[in-house]
């Protein structure tokens, strides 16, 4: 029966551990920058193992590569499921590495069990998901999406400025496919929570509902700059007892919007910075993320007024919004893809939604997309010590193959 | 009447006018750094002045200018008064130039009175007070005063790896005078206040009773690095929510103090100090100073008590002292003669306790030391907009002018 199926997990988890060894640092971690000869090499051997499985590969403009299973109807749009290869500098194995290889699975067992599906079933490597070497990040989803032009992520450039353009030429990742012009029927990407909640709760799965949204201020509280002797401290005007006053105040604002709303104050700054100088002012960034697009505006209505309540003090302060990536919402049919997958196999999954960015951002501008999150040690991701168990890989790998099952409908 | 002479306050402020054209800048401040073509170009200017006033000139191996006018008892000790002529990068007309000058017009005025004093009378110039070119500051009264060893002194560098005993023989500045051989009976020094209480209580002349005894700690609040996205608000350990309920209790210590404490928090950072990452630690500095030194030991008890309430929490804070200055007092005749002067001299005057270093911090340890402070405008010092009035220089080198006649003797 095709419902009884199941991936070959030690297959996944060898091919885990294989990938792992492309970048391999001392401490159990990846390094796998983007571009760079160990991604080439990663990329390499995922086309080997696609080839072997009897995919016919596309790279698109941008090194996107779509390894592709033929359909009963091969005229019709591929559901595919991919993720990303290159790592952070201190990056671990499953991050991107994970919804590759299990995607690449999905294929594999189909084959072993001789499966035909309707809609062919593609595995997707997006290129430069982490932007730790050319920023921005998710850039190669990004451009499929027609996020990003082509031109402006050839000149992304490196510390050492290198262009992306040409450490792409460079590899041979520069594909003949019009980023875009490969259309996709639905997306499914398996991925590592990167946070604890899967954990603390005791679920096998997550059934990503979106992505948080995001906004970026930055604050600046003014003093008067004064040596830190002569001036008795009633007569400053010292922007740190009112940056301690208004820090509590902004966590306020994010709390105010529930367990679902995160704040992060990542960067302060004191100017001009010397121990014996009162601070001419102090600046700060602010990062808060939420699901749902009416709290954004809420929290960014409440942290503007927060601010203008100090236009008439000793210090005033400003605030300026730097960024703002909406909520995303995946498509229905994904999610209940996902649910119904993860329920057919008796796991246990909560609804869950995304804190961090990922390529099914930009892919669910024009693609269905869903998500699935398998719970990671202590929430730790972008670290070495990021872990999973082989037995915690098999269960995504198996709700990726029977939401994807499900979408391409059996022949 | 010998009590009734007084300088002359045009001489006085033109010469202040004319040493503040070498390194003038274009907003009306002086950029005159240590052992430059124009501190010595201010030397110069200086020696000339003395040598026309009748003045023997020593240097000292540390570049410490003495011009002596002879007394009735020449074998006794000179009364001293002095300052420096070095700036800060950004600095002012009169911070150091006007203690430097206001001692040339005592000798300059007690020539024109023909007055004898029992003990010789120098003027002198301090080498490298601000430390603004060459760390640490307050350099050439610290060699005097054998806080410092030659050796130690010569070998400070600037940022281009000059050394500062090479500039001061290339600018001519190597006496043959060992430091501290010169002895003194007293030293007086008569400064901007560079802080606003003499201006906000409309007094003439500050009594200096003693400089602030300084303190400087780094405290590190440690938290866990995070991703700012996936790990709920509750689940974290962000060390910026303690930053801000630590802030004002550390305020509060001083305050604790009365009103002659002070408190600054000039550094603030976060690692690795990135928008979207939960800090891993937040550290600062803490400058605190006070005229008592049990009021900095019971200081520095109560931060570390504070510091120590953290230490069974999430986010551990941890405290250590890096730099202590004891209070300085200065010796009773002195302030008695500074205070007896502006009486004389029928000057509003006031008690104060310097809360900024001084050459006369280190010369207090082995001369009689006693300092004059007249106000500047809005307190401002260390900046090109730093100002005083003539009238306000005039009232600074009369009180200078007797307390040196007191401290001399007349014959």
């Amino acid at each position: 029966m095709i419902e009884d199926i199941r991936v070959d997990g030690d297959r996944l988890w060898s091919r885990l551990m294989e990938m792992a060894h492309i970048g391999a640092t001392k401490n159990g971690g990846v390094c796998r920058l983007a571009l760079t000869d160990l991604d080439q090499e990663g990329r390499a051997l995922f086309c080997g193992w696609a080839r072997k499985a009897g995919c016919a590969i596309q790279v698109d403009a941008i090194g996107n590569i779509f390894a592709r299973r033929a359909g009963l109807d091969d005229s019709a749009s591929a559901v595919a499921a991919g993720s990303h290869l290159d790592t952070q500098p201190s990056g671990g194995k499953f991050d991107g590495a994970l919804g590759v290889l299990a995607s690449l699975e999905v294929i594999d067992t189909l084959n072993d069990h001789g499966v035909r599906t309707r809609a062919p079933i593609e595995s997707v490597v997006w290129t430069n998901e982490e932007g730790a070497r050319f920023g921005p990040a998710m850039l190669g989803s990004g451009v499929y999406a027609g996020a990003f032009d082509l031109a402006f992520a050839y000149d992304r450039r490196d510390k050492d400025d290198i262009a992306l353009g040409d450490e792409l030429t460079r590899i041979g990742y520069v594909g003949a496919v019009e980023p875009g012009a490969h259309e996709l029927a639905a997306h499914f990407e398996l991925h590592i929570e990167q946070g604890p909640i899967l954990e603390r709760n005791a679920q096998d799965v997550g059934v990503v509902t979106g992505v948080n949204g995001i906004m970026w201020f930055d604050m600046e509280v003014q003093g008067f700059e004064t040596h830190a002797g002569p001036t008795p401290m009633a007569m400053r005007r010292d922007p740190v007892p009112i940056l301690a006053e208004i820090v509590p105040k902004i966590y306020q604002v994010a709390a105010s919007e529930g367990d679902d709303s995160r704040c992060t104050i990542g960067v302060i700054r004191t100017h001009p910075g010397s121990p014996n100088t009162v601070p001419a002012s102090v600046t700060f960034t602010i990062d808060v993320r939420h699901p749902e697009k009416r709290a954004l505006e809420r929290m960014d209505a409440t942290l503007r007024s927060l601010a203008g309540q100090y236009d008439k003090g000793r210090c005033p302060v400003s605030l300026k919004r730097t960024w703002y990536s909406p909520p995303v919402k995946f498509a229905d049919a994904c999610i209940q893809a996902v649910a119904e997958a993860a329920a057919h196999c008796r796991y246990d999954s909560q609804p869950i939604s995304s804190g961090a960015g990922h390529d099914s951002v930009y892919l669910s501008r024009v693609v269905p997309t869903g998500m699935i999150f398998v719970p990671c040690r202590d929430g730790l991701s972008h670290n070495e010590l990021e872990h999973i168990s082989s037995e915690q890989a098999t269960i995504g790998a198996n709700v990726l193959l029977h939401a994807v099952l499900k979408s391409a409908g059996i022949g």
